[in-house]
């Protein structure tokens, strides 16, 4: 292990946090706020630069960062990200307890939207902004932004990418790396500062726009009011959201083919095609179930696509209580939890692409099993596939389904029910946002106990990085000389 | 596909299912019961012989029978038991509705145990037998007793041995397969024998020793009275069970080799080592976490040992109400209704060689990613696991877990709430028993819709023979010419 560059590294990025924090300080000023909240900002502020200066003081020889390394670092610096996040609303009062301030700020990296807040609206507007401002830096990655504005260090972080950018294939646009990254984070910001000037057009206030943007962006899901995005009574706003969710469910890849024009390969792309047949399946199978129980059928659409959009992209925006919807309808949005949206996109769950590609094994299962001489290849875009992506993605369901399932029996150590821990686990490792029962959307996770709190901090981040890299940093032999 | 050889084939299958229903005649008689009961055993008994001896008047000349005609074959062969073993219970009335009649004949064949009875004791001795009867019959399976008894079947029947045997893998016991068959059975019924004499030493009634025999044997779980094995108040007796229902739960093969003598290999097999670690960690675990509640230890552990023993075999018989249990010690059930017993066995669920090589198939990943350029090998009873074995054991665990969510979707059409669907899928799916919530150990399957318990037949199905042979059976390509 290359402790150095390790070191290095974390270092940069702990100075990346820092300036980051120069924003909401100047929310902070916008709004006058009172000195607690200039304080909380800016002491961790200079401290995360000064300190990351002297840890990066000198530049590492050896630069090498293997797939190892590149798991470390990005699960530590996730980790950290997290921690230094949280101490501002620590030390402004906002969210007294460490524990807590910890989750909300790990939830919001991770995009996941589950929250310990019982009144959000009681906080500050600084508070508010860093809290739904990191849904805009996780969502596209810690690492890609760093990377995006790092290139010293493009040669070596293919193995960082590739350990923060969700899916089963990591695939470069250009040959370099950080330029891969920079156009990546300026389609991602242009898309969102169009988000945000659609919802101010449609009558929401500036700030709550900004706010939602974030969440929609990152596929997040932290909202300005209590009642998420219901209360604002806006059908315009709702339709914006709700295709903007869609959209930053997408291979953001698919945006650069755009951009240079080939719109063929766009549409060539299986999982954006499935992508689009789920949603939509989704959508008229839960129409068909809610027929009766609406009076207005395109309250109803609206509402549906709404909860479908937000789901399946896991960001955990609500509308309608779909809480009080009939068993079958809320089964399906059970299951587009365990979907997810697209790879490379900024959702979470098991995403799109595998999930295709596990339909496609259990076909070539049943070809094989009723015909044992045969040989049987799968096919994705077009072309044969890897044996090797195969199995590694069938072995990744394993892996998925088995961390899942330990991460139940630890949440029922002292879960209240059995509804309630199960749905904990999957609306975290999922990054979606509410659960279901004593976690659903009318509640908060503030109930649960520090244990429950730390571990499901801990499974936003493992779902967000997909897994491994997580139980890599916390392996002895990683450590082992 | 080769229709000749499948109807010949299902027609001696249902001769045999008609010279079967000559016990519970003979029970009939035995306990004087009125004429419907000896009307109702003897017309199908007739029926089957007569109308079995007709379609299989002439022994077809192509005797093939390749992959796709054995899954056919026992899939088929199957339903039809079901069906067939339903007819008595509607004809003498005890159990009048044909769908209920047909769930509780699968349950019992597929020896899941689930019912729709609400009052057992109400049924007659002939009926109470028959249905336990078919848990003994299904135990080692319907095909390899037939293969037992018809030698002359032998050469094709390689392709239906391993549709209907549990478990990753089959293997020969010795060179002819229908001696292998036939010394499975001897094993099978001596150990039923003993277990009979042991109850009726311990107390209980020889009518009762039979029936729970019976269900031990098959680890299917229908009992003789409403409250399971808790009304006898005979721990004896409940020692005898539960170890019994753990001899069960191995993998018959390795009888076969102390029966040869050959006491080392069993020792070296990997997956008795962990089917025995999994039981032990398991009421350790619950004992634990129930330690507080029980004032007397050796109850604690009897209770405790009973339930595990019964949910990992899949039995469902039960002694203690685990539903009032911690939810940690329910969670730590749930798991093990996953889980499943040896392959070989008569138990259902995922089997624990597969539960091994999936936590074998995680570690390799790990070190896969960790080291992308390494080449893992995965070992299993000593030697390198080969590569299909792998992949096909890690494709059978999205094949799975895909066929379960889509059952708990369709179940979710009219299922009073998500637990009890979810837990009625479970409890079927992996032929345990009883549910949670409205389908729990002190409530019945009775309350569910004739769609439901259709479908849920169809699940236990499917479930006991490890899904594969009833999606063949019905896929229209099977059938095309």
């Amino acid at each position: 292990m290359n402790i150095a560059i390790v070191r290095y590294l974390i270092a940069r990025l702990m100075q990346i946090e820092g300036l980051l924090m120069v924003v909401p300080l100047v929310v902070s000023f916008i709004y006058g706020e009172s000195w607690q909240y200039i304080f909380s900002f800016l002491s961790v502020l200079l401290f995360l630069l000064i300190v990351g200066q002297i840890m990066s003081w000198k530049m590492p020889k050896n630069r090498r960062v293997t797939a190892k390394e590149g798991f470390v670092i990005v699960s530590l610096s996730w980790i950290l990200f997290s921690f230094f996040g949280a101490l501002p609303f620590v030390i402004n009062g906002d969210i007294p307890s460490m524990i807590d301030a910890f989750f909300e700020t790990s939830s919001g990296f991770t995009t996941t939207g589950s929250s310990i807040l019982v009144d959000v609206e009681a906080l500050a507007h600084s508070s508010l902004f860093w809290r739904s401002f990191t849904h805009l830096v996780g969502g596209m990655g810690i690492l890609v932004f760093a990377l995006a504005i790092l290139p010293q260090l493009d040669s070596q972080s293919v193995n960082i990418m590739k350990a923060e950018v969700p899916g089963p294939t990591f695939g470069k646009l250009v040959s370099k790396l950080s330029s891969t990254a920079r156009i990546l984070y300026i389609i991602y910001l242009v898309m969102t500062a169009i988000v945000v000037i659609l919802l101010w057009m449609s009558g929401m206030d500036l700030f709550d726009s900004f706010l939602h943007a974030f969440g929609v962006a990152g596929t997040g899901g932290f909202g300005v009011k209590n009642g998420s995005v219901a209360p604002y009574q806006n059908p315009t706003a709702e339709w914006i959201i709700s295709i903007g969710m869609l959209l930053f469910g997408v291979n953001f890849n698919l945006y650069y083919m755009i951009l240079i024009k080939q719109v063929r390969q766009v549409f060539k792309s299986e999982e954006l095609r499935w992508y689009l047949i789920i949603v939509a399946s989704a959508v008229g199978l839960i129409c068909l179930n809610l027929f009766q129980s609406y009076d207005s059928m395109s309250t109803m659409i609206r509402d549906v696509f709404f909860s479908v959009s937000s789901i399946i992209t896991t960001s955990g925006f609500s509308t309608a209580d779909f809480g009080a919807w009939p068993l079958f309808s809320q089964s399906i949005l059970l299951l587009l939890m365990f979907f997810g949206a697209c790879a490379g996109s900024t959702a979470g769950g098991l995403k799109i692409s595998r999930v295709v590609l596990y339909g496609k094994i259990i076909l070539s299962e049943l070809k094989k099993v009723a015909q044992p001489n045969r040989i049987v290849s799968v096919h994705y875009d077009g072309k044969a596939l890897n044996k090797n992506i195969k199995h590694s993605v069938a072995n990744y369901f394993v892996v998925y389904i088995a961390i899942f399932t330990l991460l139940v029996l630890l949440i029922n150590l002292d879960a209240p029910d059995f509804l309630s821990g199960f749905s904990a686990v999957t609306a975290t490792f999922n990054n979606i946002g509410p659960g279901l029962g004593a976690v659903g959307p009318t509640y908060s996770f503030a109930e649960l106990s520090d244990f429950s709190k730390v571990l499901l901090s801990f499974v936003m981040l493992a779902g967000r990085l997909e897994i491994f890299p997580m139980i890599i940093l916390f392996t002895p032999r990683t450590w082992r000389k």
